[in-house]
């Protein structure tokens, strides 16, 4: 579906400068063709926004003189981007709505009757279905589960008993909410496992990745609040909670009963440990274990540095014996105090 | 349901100290009301114990005196909660003996007339589905599996032709028992995938975490002993054994052909290279990579230290100088020893 | 299903040398009985060929001497067993043409009518299915998407609107094709999702894990050379580019952007950061975070390493002050140096 200039920034705001044209889809700078649109975050893209051969560019007032072809500007490029994918390539959303003939849906249930509910998907006794949802192939919300409006659940993602989910959630496909937390009590010989009677909640705008698993509380909930962004394969374990805004990168995880802040963002593969607090706008670096309470805002890293395996080979046996070289340099040190203080030679400390 | 405490210790056992009352449900210490009950695992909660609000308390038999209220003694008020948690919560099984409509099973698999098939289920020829079994919906058991008694598989669990889950085991959602384990040859100039013909094999009273994979064998088989407990997102690779009771957290995963015994535990995102052998009662901190085997019990570590990402960026790049450091230390050593043998003014080495 | 040796070698070439003789199984080289095949990779098993009951061995010609019994000779030893293993237990693959009655497929499909369809399958509109493909139970090929000939998809696999599946690729159960690339614009005091709009394109020969996710590109697409192997539990993001024939173990993670070239071997749980260029022929040992460009082949390492706990926290304090320990030992270094220079006892510098 092909949109002209002007009938974009009628809808998404904006200033188009230049003849109005046509334009059928979205592309990067360096690729895109004489009927598509890209965007230029900054002033560091200039050399390849004159080189581009897109038709249009979104950008700031501050490269409109470079542009030289029809640019709407804004004042965020990237965001106006965003929306205007939206815009052209709509996600996917409740269009038919109703039940297909294979769903299984519990005659207690309460699905609103804009929802689309799709193939082999499973609704449990009680569980409500707000306005809008479309639940994709084999999707499953277990009883007493409660879906927001507008959500989107994608093939064969799982709401265990009685979760939450928020309006305008987005779950990708294979995402398990509310499984059982890690709980379990050492008897003598054995492991006793923990009923799990917690919740998992969600707030409203959470969007999670593929695969991901949000455990539900042992005793008291997990909870996800407003506008998070979860990417794949990330683990959240019982109890946790994740502050409005937070962002994770994929392969996270979260050891159980962890509280981290609002505004947080935390680089892939990160591991946090369990019973922490994480304080607001804290940035973890991907591959960062954390083992200890960060108050303060900032980033934070602990990555071994990467070599070739040779010169690796060469450096991390010393490690393992860092203790002993900080010593061996101390009794340098203690020695040479020594030397000086009855060296009637001894020279004053370079500086 | 409510339970009255004497109704409690009737079936789990403990002395009943104080009133008989009636409870609604457990709760944490610090959040518990009137008319629930909380544990308390040692003198180090009196504190807390002393502040709550819980209508009746687990206890051992050392915070009797400050409970000042209702209260269950026991030896370990941790196992006894989990008990309990069971009694008054009982996590899903088999109710509805017989199979939903909507379940595809194959004409000649063996399922238990006491086994609950829900919607959507899949059963391969040749299947064994023991008593109670509880298939939720979408579960994929393919032909010759077994399942044991007693075993709950949750929405989606997938269990490959031919492997074996034992008895009472729980298989969360997402999880997949038996997929091809990585084999591949080099074949000059591609690679030739080798068949998998082991199967997986699980023993009693096994758990498994949400989208944990355990690969079946290529020959022989990938093992998981009697009380193992996989928490989610784990990857158990082809001919790993992993020994009775031992319990790992989310994230871990174990390359193939490694041995682990009985009793470990492994913390988050741990990684455990190939053909290794790991003892029993081994603890491995979490995310530490292992590429060695561990004989001897006790924990061990390897974690890169945490800090801000200014002070990393001002130790990190001496780590890759490691070598040549612990070299420059070597021979300000051999410079003072020299120095001292011809000195007259040398002095003896400080203590 | 039992051949004897001729059969093995009319059909897969190599020398036989000794009698022929009936092979009901392959096995383990220390497993195999009578009755059985191993085979034996170089000269540093020979002890273990003696030693072994295997009824015949694969070996190559420098071991036939000690063989000492029914031997099939060739150049690779490891690339015939896993040609024979595919011989004598061949892996799923279509075998009743037709779709199961319980399957969705959307009218204006293209199903090859030699695919089998399989229980509770969805197939989205205009998505193209080839010959032979076996669609396993509950998988999802989604809209417009296309599945090369002779692909297996094993259950619950999701491939999403308009990805692209080369021929012969193996999808292992609860993959994700596709899903959104982590994509997030922030607009001042919230995240503004981009909905990603390029594909997820796979070519032939390509093998994914269970449970691995490979999202769609934002704008471009996310892109699979022709025979990569990916194990279980990896992320590969969005317009990440995976050259033919690498291999990546369990739990790797590649963020956005990233180009890997051609043959390179990652190894488990190695993570590697967005928009960085990886040559080809570049190893990744396991547990290595990678946050630069490589553009030479060989290994690269990036892993603590490992100790006991005790010993652990005697040497991690000290990588947190390394900075000020090489600045200690530059100092030792200038004062040594001058107190040599006015020093008339100074010694030459120690070899």
């Amino acid at each position: 579906m092909a949109w002209t200039l002007s009938e974009i920034v009628a809808r998404l705001g904006g200033e188009l400068h230049g003849e109005d044209r046509l334009i059928a889809r979205l592309a990067p700078l360096d690729e895109a063709g004489a009927d598509e649109i890209a965007f230029v975050t900054g002033t560091k893209h200039a050399d390849a926004l004159r080189a581009s051969a897109a038709g249009a560019v979104i950008v700031k007032a501050d490269l409109l003189d470079i542009a030289a072809r029809p640019a709407i500007v804004c004042a965020d490029p990237y965001v106006y981007f965003a929306r205007l994918a939206g815009l052209m390539c709509p996600p996917p959303a409740a269009r038919a709505a109703g039940a297909h003939p294979s769903a299984a849906v519990a005659a207690d249930a309460q699905v609103a009757a804009s929802a689309e509910i799709r193939e082999f998907v499973s609704i449990g006794a009680g569980a409500v279905i707000g306005e809008r949802v479309l639940l994709m192939a084999g999707a499953v919300v277990e009883a007493g589960a409660v879906i927001g409006d507008d959500c989107v659940l994608h093939p064969r993602v799982v709401v265990h008993h009685g979760c939450v989910v928020g309006a305008r959630c987005i779950l990708h496909a294979g995402a398990v909410i509310g499984a059982d937390g890690f709980g379990n009590a050492w008897a003598g010989d054995h492991w006793e496992k923990i009923p799990q009677i917690g919740r998992a909640v969600l707030g409203d705008d959470v969007e999670i990745g593929a695969n991901t698993t949000i455990d539900r509380g042992a005793l008291a909930d997990t909870v996800i609040e407003r506008g998070v962004r979860l990417d794949n394969l990330i683990h959240i374990a019982h109890n946790c909670r994740v502050g409005a805004h937070t962002a994770m990168a994929a392969c996270v995880g979260v050891a159980g009963s962890t509280s981290i802040g609002a505004n947080c963002m935390i680089g892939g593969a990160a591991m946090i440990s369990g019973h922490l607090k994480i304080g607001d706008r804290v940035h973890i670096s991907g591959g960062t274990l954390v083992a200890k309470n960060l108050d303060k805002p900032g980033q934070y890293t602990a990555v071994y540095p990467l070599a070739t395996h040779k010169e690796w080979l060469g450096n991390a046996a010393h490690v393992r014996q860092l203790g002993k070289l900080a010593a061996r340099v101390k009794q340098l040190e203690a020695r040479l105090a020594a030397a000086n203080a009855t060296d009637p030679h001894s020279t004053k400390e370079p500086q």
